[in-house]
């Protein structure tokens, strides 16, 4: 892979940029204060709170979302709780499936995700393989006159064990490393005995892969035996609501719901910052579809001219990576999207990413293997963003078919189906039974019931063969496993078994679901990758190209001095400002306004006003854009138009520039 | 205590009022098709879901609460993790203390909640005792002549046993109620035993209280050995980044955090509806505030003349609940309410309550009695909202003083203080020891750092003391635990005692803090029945008068016909709305108009747009309000430009009336 760049095109150095995170307060981890206390044991990775702008960004994110796809196609948003009771969870297939597989250290007790542990150490193979045959080396430039340069490098080298491979076992180590994610626990244990892989803390043996359930378990009420998990999506509580859902609508189709909310899943292992946590927000929709007709989309048209960049099943298979770029009409007609819904909603994500302000460069759309999908699924793509932790899936957008809704149904007995009148009644020839009730009653008594059921129950093709069985013999013998002796003998006093057409006006059927999935904290760190670079040639002034539609703080006020005149100033700006909606802060500080300023560019705020002493005699205040830190000066009326229609979209600060007259008073390193 | 009565006059009646709620989704049951599901054993009481109208409400109280409290002030949103190690919720108490007193019945094992069992069957007594002393009667109308009512009024008796109570057992009774809050469970056992209180359900006896912990218990990571809990309340998160907050707030004070997310509480039997649930939303802020200088706040002068209703500790104590109207600035200034920054807050929940559409006649704030309070809190007032289940504490305000900071960072080490530069350095006399480390460390070798933390520990008086023993006598025994003599001879060439002026230019200390916690479902609760009425004489016709600033949808468009020329009018209107980012739902339904309308009365969506068959030719439009079903005809410009000065609150209807040409066309009952 290149090396990572930013949008000023330089490298991407991850050391300075969770630096400036960390030092604004975007994130931070939870209970930090704990984590260095004496006697403290409590496990709190993959936990994290969000500062201030974090919060902020991250409300932001969601309220684009929720304008973006909920507002905009009328979904029907619903709130569910995050607690649910274990029956849910095993009608869904969570409880027996939603696992990982995990390893235990046979000394220290460690326990280890077994693909990321087998992951690592042939990376740390491959690696070793690499730098004994000196390719490493010679990708290193020379560090001889670079002491810090060449101590790196030494640690680099330190770190692995610089061991050349065969070639075929390097090869198979690259094949294996592609299809991680596809192994069972007995391959995963296979893999760990034939190359010995261990713990590459303290290199102790693991004992074989067992399953760890990745749901948090809980006990709701108090009786300890109403067993409740911590859903790991907020789909389930989606589907439970169905029919609520569907008579809320007028109970007209297609519709789609939508939540957004905390999901919960038990990592062993959590790493990558957060990018894999415990707990985390999530944003969901469903859509349900007539599975006849193609799952067409009626707003199909609004964006079938849309490109997209797509990784396909079959490019993968074919063991590539190469992307190929497409409309989705094309997409959608050539096959390669399986459908119109599923075409409609890629498009979507990818007009939402852009909205946002990830980088388009960065932005991919991979479909899953066949044997990444569940069993019931028809059609799944992720939407990537690219990181420097590589490809990070950041929404799933899936073709769930019937699963969900039948799955409910099945188990609670509740019909989740839409009825809808046929324009053209359907008719239907069929094997019908009938049942003289007067007669079964009081020839089986108790068990007429299980009796009538039986009947029923019957498939046109056993109802077909019974037919001529009792025409031939007057009597036929039927399995019903409620009585005693095992079955019955029904004579044609009995019943009737007869070929009729029957007229069906109401079609019934159970809808398809459609599922962009959204992991809010992925996209809103991978977005603060895309957007973050530096000034050149100063690594110590970070920026944040926030787009002002979610930056977390749309304005800077900075007066330049901290005399009365100039807060009464600060106070009529800000209140103006709050009537219009915008938020901001006030920096009244004693740093200089070149301090101030940086300050706001790592925290992404787009816009800054100065009041200097010149406002104060006549009302005018200069505005400064973050990116190019050029700066306009007009009056109080001008600059608060101007910054409401930067704001909203409406004009770019290239417009402005040219309507406006530029500044060049103050200087940034005042 | 009086009939509850709606906005128009009439009585409130439950009735009709949750079958509104339901009919239209505002919230749900959680997993309801599971409960009546045969063979399902979980527990889903107080687990409600949010359906559409009900999310979106519940989104803009949330985000009017943003803004009223955290964008107006400048607070530090932050988003912490429910998930919290033990460890946590031990050093806050709430392990050892957040408890409920709970009985199981002897019986049937069914789990009941002490107070509110004693309460239901003391009840239940009372109204039997009045029942038999003819109070009841005589309250009832004659009921002779309507056989509905005399057959509630049969079943009404029938629920209590008509038993007449002797004068003093009545007495004590009531007195036990208005106490029931201030037992522990001995007494709350002691209670039980002296009046034979049962389980109602059944009459069994029940077995005494055994204290139950309200949090949630589960496991963090794959070893069952790191406990977590699902915090009951925000607060624990905003403590424990406190040092940061201070950091990232330029070492300014004071401050406040604020963070708005889900808690989770076990409730041993959860009932009356949202307003006693296992999962809800809270709203809390954290104001970080000096305990030195009477906890000023700089922004008092603009509420002091806010008038609130108040019901004070000497009232509650006098056993009365007579309500005192006075200024926030009133109420301070005569130490009724602590302090400026308590006094502050309760005038910004007042005013909240008003922005969001609370009936100002049922609010009130009522203060805690000493025994209702933690231990270490100040001062502490409810912000409670009158519902037809009584009052209901919707907002709590409390001092908690410098508790939180003090106990996190007495458990962690960590210094969760702040330290400001003293404007006049403080100048102490104090006793100091000077120790000889050169002769101390030979003389106590590997126990000299246990002599040397044992002497640094000794206290102003014991130093005192110590230096005349040692002037006395040349040497001083001091006490050590850690030495295997338990304690150390000193003599002269060790140490010194001398009194000297030790001047402070710093000074340190930990915040106090002030804690207005918000239940958002309980305030959605109490407003929906605070705006709910019906048309005069139609029962079955009701209205949501939610104000525009919070209604879940602003504008409901209402197409005469579904005719093409009637879709792209519709259209337009919806995008030029969509632009004006005024949230609104189109109805083109084949409904008759006045159903259409009337649903949405029932959604609370204050504004109607029709297009008629007028529209098309002349581009007007006719504007509904939802509360006087009065409507103007205007032109599409200035219609919207109405709708959004209504909306963002700078025009009244009245306002609207006057401007624009009223329109007495269609009727609702089309």
């Amino acid at each position: 892979m290149a090396a990572l760049t930013t949008r000023s095109g330089g490298a991407f150095d991850r050391v300075p940029f969770d630096a400036l995170l960390k030092r604004r307060l975007f994130f931070t981890p939870s209970f930090e204060i704990y984590r260095t206390a004496s006697g403290f044991a409590g496990d709190t990775k993959g936990l994290f709170d969000y500062g201030p702008p974090g919060c902020a960004l991250q409300a932001n994110l969601v309220d684009t979302w929720r304008k973006h796809f909920v507002l905009e196609e009328n979904m029907l948003e619903l709130d569910c709780t995050v607690l649910t009771p274990e029956d849910v969870f095993k009608t869904s297939g969570h409880v027996d499936k939603f696992s990982d597989w995990m390893c235990k250290d046979s000394k220290n007790g460690d326990y280890l995700r077994a693909d990321h542990l087998i992951e690592n150490v042939l990376e740390a193979r491959l690696k070793g393989d690499k730098a004994a045959r000196g390719i490493a080396a010679a990708e290193e430039k020379d560090t001889s006159n670079d002491p810090a340069a060449a101590k790196k490098k030494k640690r680099a080298v330190k770190d692995v064990k610089v061991v050349k491979l065969d070639d075929a076992v390097a090869k198979e180590f690259e094949e294996i490393l592609a299809r991680i994610d596809n192994y069972d626990g007995l391959e995963l244990g296979a893999l760990i005995k034939k190359f010995d892989i261990r713990n590459p803390d303290g290199n102790n043996e693991v004992l074989p892969p067992v399953p760890f359930n990745l749901m948090f378990k809980t006990s709701i009420g108090p009786s300890s035996g109403s067993i409740g998990y911590l859903r790991p999506e907020t789909a389930q509580g989606q589907f439970v609501n169905f029919k609520k859902l569907l008579e809320f609508n007028q109970n007209t189709m297609p519709f789609a719901s939508a939540s957004i909310g905390k999901s919960y899943r038990n990592e062993i292992s959590p790493r990558t910052g957060i990018l894999r946590v415990r707990e985390f927000l999530m944003a969901e929709v469903e859509h349900f579809v007539d599975p006849e007709g193609g799952k067409k989309h009626d707003r199909f048209e609004d964006i079938d001219k849309i490109e997209l960049v797509l990784l396909d099943r079959h490019t993968q298979l074919a063991g590539s990576t190469e992307i190929k770029v497409m409309t989705v009409g094309e997409a959608v007609r050539s096959h390669v999207i399986d459908n119109e819904t599923l075409g409609y909603f890629l498009a979507r994500i990818h007009l939402f990413f852009q909205k946002i302000g990830v980088d388009p460069k960065k932005v991919r759309f991979r479909q899953h293997m066949a044997n990444e999908m569940a069993h019931y699924a028809a059609d799944c793509w992720d939407g990537e963003l690219l990181t420097s932790y590589g490809w990070i899936e950041c929404v799933g957008c899936a073709d769930r078919s019937a699963y969900d809704l039948s799955v409910h149904s099945k188990r609670t007995g509740e019909a989740l189906v839409v009825r809808e009148p046929r324009e053209e009644p359907l008719r239907i020839e069929e094997w019908q039974v009938d049942i003289d009730k007067k007669k079964l009653g009081p020839k089986f008594r108790k068990n007429a019931k299980a009796v009538e059921e039986a009947i029923e129950a019957l498939s046109q093709e056993q109802r077909e063969r019974f037919e001529q069985t009792l025409n031939k013999d007057g009597a036929i013998n039927i399995d019903i496993p409620g009585l005693p002796e095992g079955k019955a003998e029904l004579d044609k006093a009995l019943i009737q078994i007869v070929r009729r057409t029957r007229v069906e006006n109401i079609r019934e059927y159970t809808p398809n679901v459609i599922e962009p999935s959204f992991g809010i904290g992925r996209i809103f760190y991978s977005l603060l990758e895309h957007v973050y670079w530096h000034r050149p040639g100063d690594v110590a002034r970070g920026v944040l190209s926030i787009p002002p539609l979610v930056a977390p703080s749309k304005v800077l006020i900075v007066p330049l001095s901290r005399s009365p005149g100039f807060a009464s100033h600060v106070k009529k700006l800000s209140a103006r400002l709050r009537t219009l909606g915008i938020s901001h802060t006030v920096d009244d500080s004693s740093a200089s306004i070149g301090k101030r300023y940086s300050r706001n560019d790592e925290l992404g705020t787009p816009f800054g006003i100065t009041v200097d002493f010149d406002s104060l005699k006549d009302d005018t205040i200069t505005l400064r854009e973050r990116d190019s830190m050029k700066q306009i000066r007009a009056s109080v009326d001008d600059v608060l138009g101007a910054v409401v229609s930067l704001v909203n979209g409406s004009e770019l600060w290239t417009d402005v520039l040219k309507r406006l007259p530029e500044f060049l008073g103050q200087s940034e390193d005042e």
